[in-house]
């Protein structure tokens, strides 16, 4: 047996034993690869264990206990003492990133993230290597299988309840599912992704984002009408100058890459002008995905083939962008609303691209796409719209994105 | 100014150019990440410039001049000194691939080929490191951008002879196109990426393929009729104990990742237990496309980010695997036709699961899909079919690849 490459895990849940099991499962193959055999040399769970132990043992660090602390200290501590980490956490990273990039930097560590992002899907390395030498313009990603899922239901003609149930009981959304359909957790990868992509330290609260628990089985009605596809989006892109992270729902023409990815699967699209555009996706998460992006990392680090993060570039974060938007408003079926909310439209400079009114009984749905329009001219006109009396029910926006390549 | 890092360029064609032009575009930002910065030390055309001078001053050589020789004893003297190389040269690397990747290991040097296999979309380096703990059940493919571009022409209803040429007018086809049409283009990234995928050394020759010059509008038409996608799909799998690499036009079920890739696209589907599948996707190739994924491998060997070829891991080659065919037979419009291949069909254990018989005034079209069958037994069937006097033409075999997932 040639020399042992020792492992300390932190965590020991359904991504930890995953893990734990994967990395003796391959220990053989990767041995044989790297002339270097991973053991785990100690496993810190809830009832058992002592980090100190665990980290004055370990060649590396793997974080998968997941929250701010004590996640945070340790892998700081270990970093200190120059052991090499690998962490899943997403909340962590998009919170104290800059923290942890720094000191791996100063102390010469890898720090290795892959599984925090995109599930299996490599975008961290791809990023972080392949495209090093690319200037890169725009990011869009599908990167939480949760709300992937539920928008794949919904467009199957579940309503949103029955769609969270059915992700729930096939193990995709857990019991308290706020962070998923908030779009908190797609912010918090967005941000990571826009520091990888754009080099600029972006935190999680500097991430615009908006869930999908408004949306209605209506809105995926009108999307199957159009030939749209209406997934939550998390984007990052340089405008104005700047640099926009966001997160929203949004309606896709049938064309885009990102439009057909269907269920709990993950997919993020990289545009630059050397490369147009490249695409990756597969599955979003699940025990032992993560666990096998873990390992990639594990053995990237013992193989060093990865370099410490670079030094952050700040970039002016840009929150007003423009969008071309759908508008959907029910209404009292009466002569004037369409005049009164076109005028109210004009006045914030939005412009209308196409007008749908349907007339049922006393009230009439009114949905509109518009051109690009900055979105605080777009929420000013909506809240002004939304105060008139013949308005039945809260407007409701999404974000279209329209044909771009041709 | 920090260190140089000295990149000496062999070629200077259409690729060659546009790397010189990026690296010198991106060497301040390569820098700013790295602390080293990449110059060209030297290039060798054929009018100008000497190996032995470039290869003595640079730390890097990359090779894009194409061809077998000298390339291949270019790198073997570069590697051989102690240089690393990076190359774009497919023909080489699934012809004398063990030689090179031999010399690298033995050398201690790095041998990065990103931009040989599928232009802009980083398999390679997934392959290599995020996947490495990752066993491998299968690889799909299309990795040749011309034969695409040909066969999404075929489907908006152009024939073979107008797609070419369409493809030849916009760039996307050399004046001669056979490599690319008659599949030993994808023959050879196939042959590349099965090596990388599981471990076993694969010759050109290895490898089985079939072009696209005798596809007709009308296979393209009974695609269309049923849904089904028709591409130019290579496959890497593990089968009864050993390895199959193939290229072949293929029917896919429209939810397969690669039913969807357009155009000059390439894409590759990994699949696993562990993973389930993760899909690349991005430009096949074009000069700056190509230029981008040289870069980005010299970046990853300025960085120490690349590790040497794992050594070979022979598996036996399996060239009889099971498909399903499509099979499309031009017939007399006589009594006794369909029992007459039937019977054949049955003698050869061919299984038919659809049938399709259109009468067209004296002669008859028969469209038959097939449960799967060895390919030798299906070719001996074929044959025999081929003999009958009703047959009016050579019967043609498209592969069907039917859902997996659901």
């Amino acid at each position: 047996m040639s020399e042992p490459f020792k492992v300390g895990l932190l965590g020991f849940g359904t991504v930890g034993s995953a893990f734990a099991e994967l990395l003796e499962e391959r220990a053989d193959e990767i041995e044989r690869f790297n002339g270097l055999r991973p053991v785990l040399s100690g496993v810190l769970t809830r009832s058992r264990g002592s980090f100190e132990e665990i980290f004055s043992e370990a060649d590396l660090i793997v974080e998968l206990m997941g929250g701010l602390e004590p996640a945070r200290d340790y892998l700081l501590q270990a970093m200190r003492a120059g052991k090499h980490v690998v962490t899943a956490n997403k909340q962590l990273l998009s919170q104290h990133g800059e923290e942890l990039f720094e000191t791996a930097r100063e102390h010469g560590v890898r720090l290795r993230f892959e599984a925090a992002v995109a599930g299996t899907v490599p975008v961290v390395r791809v990023l972080e290597e392949s495209l090093s030498a690319t200037p890169i313009e725009r990011i869009h990603g599908i990167v939480n299988g949760t709300t992937n899922f539920i928008l794949t239901e919904m467009a199957g003609g579940s309503s949103y309840a029955e769609a969270l149930a059915q992700a729930q009981r096939s193990g995709y959304a857990e019991a308290d599912p706020s962070d998923d359909v908030s779009g908190r957790d797609a912010a918090a990868k967005m941000a990571i992704l826009a520091r990888l992509a754009f080099g600029a330290p972006v935190h999680l609260n500097d991430v615009r984002y908006e869930g999908i628990e408004h949306l209605q089985g209506e809105d995926l009605e009108y999307a199957h009408e159009l030939g749209l596809s209406l997934k939550l989006i998390g984007t990052a892109e340089r405008r104005q100058g700047g640099l926009s992270v966001r997160v929203y729902p949004t309606f896709l023409y049938s064309g885009h890459p990102l439009a057909g990815i269907a269920g709990s699967f993950n997919a993020v699209t990289v545009e630059s002008e050397t490369i147009t555009e490249i695409t990756l996706s597969g599955p979003g998460a699940g025990g032992s995905q993560t666990a096998s992006a873990v390992l990639g990392d594990v053995v990237s680090v013992m193989t060093g083939g990865a370099r410490p993060p670079a030094p952050p570039l700040p970039m002016p974060l840009v929150r007003d962008v423009e969008s071309a938007f759908y508008l959907h408003l029910d209404v009292a079926d009466q002569p004037g609303v369409l005049a009164s909310v076109t005028k109210v439209l004009g006045e914030h400079d939005v412009s209308i691209k196409s007008v749908v009114q349907r007339g049922m009984h006393e009230h009439a749905r009114l949905v509109m796409v518009t051109h690009p329009v900055l979105e605080s001219s777009m929420r000013l006109a909506v809240e002004q719209i939304g105060g008139f009396d013949f308005v039945r029910s809260t407007p409701r926006t999404i974000r279209v994105i329209e044909e771009e390549f041709s």
